[in-house]
């Protein structure tokens, strides 16, 4: 890791507290609907018609909120009441609104890294929301470079890496997603570092299978990377 | 205009129809909507809740769709059924995934410019709708720079033409939009050519007396562009 220059940070779960609020929603949404209906596998139900609007909203709160809306009116067969659904919707702005609360750490490691490191944010998810939790996490200035994706595969990495004429082997990705933060930049030769959050969403799992011979480093807490990169 | 080395286009309704979309889905939801209330302003406080609703959700259809089941379930007291508000939610998709239609003579514009200055387009709105359009459209490799952002202000072109390494005078911005594409553009010197599309939203519309002393120019089709650059 000595030829390291740039080092790119995934945002929520690694520098920020994020998928517990979606969790925290799920969870009133569960009890919400638990109100009409005697499934037990709500939450499994939401997932599905997140997955299947995927296509149509991509990732981030507002299409959560449509996806627990039209959940609500699956499974109640339209009798959910309309105070109900005004609920999921203030749930939906609260989350937005959430105040952006950081992990342990990260502002020390970014402060020390800046002086040795052009450091970026690449981050998936909704562009006016991604912005707004960069801005009011006060952390916008340690980075140089911040991109916003719809989607983090390897193209998407590599035109990335091509645009700000960075070279692959000089770049280093961390981040808590092994799909989205870990594995792509491995099968392009990048480097990459693998802080686990406690909290992943089913969709950013990966089977161990995938992860036979693939050449990464797992660090338990972010202030490690400090020690990694000496 | 001999100056002018970058020309960046909005998408939205300067290379592709999208406000018709809109306004297609506000009368739907103005029908439905009577079907319940006696209201004549429906389409008022659709705007009212749209406008209150920005700073939580930003531009975009997502949070159009939001906007739209909050009013309905507000101007119906909540009375609205189930099977309703899942067809704002299917009107939604079916805009979403709606073809993109190509203005007369954009890419015909767009062919012979690329052999004489850099393209751009620069967007507001959902990166991920967005990112669609712009690949469905087919225009993708007529640009060397794609900017999606949140917002179009004074601020955001200046880092955008500070970021490629620009000259803010030998910059032109073309679009349908006085408010979003046009004034920023003067108020930061650079030139700015507008051509108004048919539907315009409110939100985007500005007081006469805002244009006073603005210089930029006026054309009523986008082919005029060769001509004035000539």
């Amino acid at each position: 890791m000595q030829k390291i220059k740039t080092i790119a940070f995934d945002a929520d779960d690694t520098l920020w507290v994020n998928e517990p609020l979606f969790r925290i929603n799920e969870e009133k949404f569960d009890s919400l609907l638990k109100e009409y209906v005697s499934h037990s596998d709500i939450t499994e139900k939401l997932y599905q018609t997140e997955l299947k609007n995927l296509k149509h909203f991509g990732y981030g709160i507002k299409g959560f909120v449509i996806s627990m809306i039209e959940t609500a009116i699956e499974l109640t067969n339209g009798e959910i009441k309309g105070c109900d659904l005004k609920k999921i919707i203030d749930w939906g702005k609260k989350q937005i609104d959430h105040p952006v609360n950081l992990l342990d750490g990260v502002e020390e490691v970014l402060r020390i890294l800046k002086n040795n490191y052009q450091l970026m944010v690449i981050t998936k998810g909704d562009l006016f929301d991604q912005e707004s939790k960069i801005a009011r996490s006060g952390l916008a200035d340690y980075f140089d470079i911040v991109e916003i994706v719809s989607e983090k595969e390897e193209s998407v990495y590599s035109l990335i890496i091509e645009k700000h004429k960075l070279k692959v082997d000089e770049f280093l990705m961390v981040g808590n997603s092994l799909k989205s933060d870990i594995l792509p930049l491995v099968n392009i030769g990048a480097f990459a570092v693998h802080i686990p959050f406690h909290t992943t969403w089913v969709h950013e799992k990966v089977e161990s299978k995938d992860l036979i011979g693939k050449h990464y480093v797992e660090l338990a807490d972010i202030r490690e990377l400090l020690t990694l990169l000496k």
